[in-house]
């Protein structure tokens, strides 16, 4: 197994906790590498499968990205911190067919582990996966993780939501003491 | 078309934008009722598939609501405030089996106007949904909803989020003021 390329800032995340990523309903990002040709999409149609890293998310033709992640199969979940908030808004509304997305956002690729696709050195995770199955009918894709990082350099650590509507809501509190209560449900190693 | 019952404090919601009530990822409730059993689940991996009302939700025969979801067609998804956080956690970690979960946890079921399954009075916002697919191959049920309910009365507006590992994420600041850049990618009427 490859690591991240040096400086990368990147700390190895254990799959078996990959869903906890999603499971909050943080916006996210996704990259795919076509050949030399990165591209990067907004996306808040996620769900969580499983406690194995199985992720669903809801694209298809419309989205520039859709053709890049069926020919590779790869691709890379990233998710944004607060702070990125406008620049989340700017490549959901912008198109990969004309525009170098890395660039006109200045964002980092950095290379992963697995998968071709690029992680995003300014997200706060980044999760390699590949396509598992695409469920046509439903325009719907199951991701699986394959491999997970988090960076623990960046000072915003809040993930935002979206509504829908054009809004957003910040993650406010995080409440950990209900945990106990919680142990009967919770997976090995979470 | 019924409406629901007298002193419910519902007001109808557009389903044009029941996906708004879905999309930032809060935890949800589910209600079945089998004949005259009503039972609540709680659910955290669910996912917008359209901006017509269509919602994937991941369960499976090891939920006891699952029998009575697929034998009725139909369920109510409920979003509840920050105030029934520990409610909801004692709704995920008891058994609809062996437990009365309206009466145990003090919550009042209304009468919805499509579908027999119950709203709860105490939540947010109430979406009356018929089962529209269950893709068996990932215990993936697509819901249609057919009709949506928001309670004003609620003093507490604020949503969460589950984490996965026990913990939880409050609803923080609403940030309204980038709806403009959003505009070529909002659905009519939303």
């Amino acid at each position: 197994m490859k690591t991240p390329e040096r400086g990368a800032a990147m700390k190895e995340f254990p799959l078996q906790k990959v869903f906890t990523l999603i499971e909050p309903g943080p916006v996210l990002l996704l990259t795919t590498a076509a050949g030399r040709r990165k591209n990067i999409m907004t996306l808040s149609w996620s769900m969580v499968m499983d406690f194995s890293g199985n992720i669903a998310i809801v694209t298809g033709s419309w989205n520039h990205s859709f053709e890049a992640l069926m020919k590779t199969g790869e691709c890379v979940l990233a998710v944004p911190g607060a702070d990125l908030m406008e620049t989340v808004i700017g490549i959901g509304t912008c198109s990969g067919a004309d525009t170098d997305k890395f660039g006109a956002f200045g964002l980092t690729a950095k290379k992963g582990g697995e998968v071709g696709a690029p992680l995003i050195g300014e997200c706060l995770a980044n999760i390699e996966c590949r396509v598992a199955d695409y469920v046509e009918a439903h325009s719907l894709i199951v991701l699986s993780a394959v491999r997970a990082w988090t960076n623990p350099d960046r000072g915003e650590r809040r993930t935002f939501h979206a509504v829908g509507d054009g809004t957003f809501v910040i993650d406010g509190r995080h409440v950990r003491n209900l945990r106990a209560r919680m142990e009967s449900k919770l997976p090995p190693g979470v």
